[in-house]
């Protein structure tokens, strides 16, 4: 779908686009010919394989992109499969976003900048906006930006469930924040699963962050049992601190948003 | 705090007040003579202690309220020992709100509503949504909309602490969603300890439901271990059918706040 998303937009600031699916294989040759560019866009587990099939047909200075949620992998087989300029891209939104303007788009520089460069600028001439960082970082961040952040909303809702939560009394008895918290929740369910299970699972480093998140948990079960409010409060202080003045930063944004829900609801 | 907010008020509304504190026991007599409402308002596991010592001083025709964030417990301890009417109340806010338009109060009832109606009447004057619920009801309900959610929440701080996340650098990453999301979490840790760890372990009930939330997300280690994406979209499917029209609205609700966020950061 982000592949048909791109075809739009391309085509929409005047480019030729040729678009390729699996059925297009044997007129590759003929789809690759004097293209500057190529962005391959596919299941994060596929496009290893699809990279490397495709490398051999790309003119040596056709810029060569994927546009996957991880950054390490595909860019190291992209750095295999073809010697010309390479980019990875990860757009930070969906094939229903109407605008492209505001949007972030994390790009990891792989092989000759100077000749990718057109790329990252027509994003920008699109509005969105460019976060330049090198794999390794993308993919620890996004760890807890997609993988974690995505788990952990999965496995509130699945309590919810089996609990058998009232959820539309819940919402009539509160406050605003729950029903924008129970809103994330929510909205998650109201997606693609084959979507969150690839960037829930998509790698080992991420399915071992996940397993460490629900040892975290745990650790507090002692503090439960016993009801032991000074630990809670010793450990909540720790944090904030940690947390810094961010806290306060997201108390306004949020009680802005609060505001504007009151309004709206 | 909620004890002062209650003060002005009722001081505004044109009412007489009387306020006491831990030193005024030796005028108790005198502070309760003749008034038509008294309203408990001190932390949750004081509640019954207090309730039971101003029991005696109170008039025949008060009206007895508390506005803890449980309500059997306090109910029951405010009918014991008052036999005139009786009345619990849940503001869903805080002593720092500045309005009380469309805040949600949850009522239960406790004993000669007619005679309590005044109270709740007061609070509709001032703009309040006034909830009915019984308070069995309230107290499994509050279980998941504050100490769930707030000890999840928690739980989710305390790891990106642990992990040392980088979190200005995770919001350059991140997409609205992400940015709001985190907000709930930081916002947490700029408030009151004491009063979040009250919350979180106000009752035995809320105490062995958090730990049946950290046995739940247990329960996912396995699919984790496989990297078994499809038992986790068998489990989404059933968590969506789940959740059902919700879903959708969380989704037109949550995207009209994403684009407020987009908006005004």
């Amino acid at each position: 779908e982000m592949g048909r998303y791109f075809v739009d937009w391309f085509n929409g600031a005047g480019y030729q686009v040729r678009s390729m699916g699996s059925k297009d294989w044997p007129n590759i040759a003929t789809l690759c010919d004097g293209i500057d560019l190529c962005i391959i866009s596919v299941v994060i587990d596929r496009t290893p394989e699809i990279v490397e099939r495709i490398g051999p047909y790309l003119p040596q200075t056709a810029v060569l992109v994927d546009v996957t949620s991880i950054k390490r992998v595909p860019l190291n087989a992209m750095l295999k499969a073809h010697s010309g300029p390479v980019l990875g891209l990860h757009p930070l939104f969906g094939p229903t976003t109407s605008t492209l303007d505001k949007q972030i788009v994390v790009a990891t520089p792989g092989r000759d900048d100077d000749a990718c460069r057109w790329v990252i600028e027509q994003f920008s001439l699109w509005g969105s906006i460019i976060v330049m960082s090198d794999a390794d970082e993308h993919d620890e961040i996004m760890e807890f930006v997609q993988s974690l952040r995505h788990f952990a909303t999965f496995a509130f809702g699945q309590f919810l469930a089996s609990k058998k939560v009232p959820i539309a009394r819940t919402l009539e008895f509160s406050s605003p924040i729950y029903r924008l918290e129970l809103g994330m929740v929510g909205r998650l369910f109201a997606q693609d699963a084959a979507l969150y299970a690839e960037i829930i699972f998509a790698t080992p480093e991420r399915r071992a962050l996940l397993k460490d998140y629900i040892s975290s948990l745990s650790q507090n079960l002692e503090m439960l049992e016993k009801g032991d409010k000074e630990q809670f409060e010793t450990e909540f202080a720790k944090i904030a601190q940690w947390f810094g003045p961010f806290g306060e930063q997201a108390m306004r944004e949020s009680s802005f948003l609060i505001d504007k829900l009151i309004e709206r609801f």
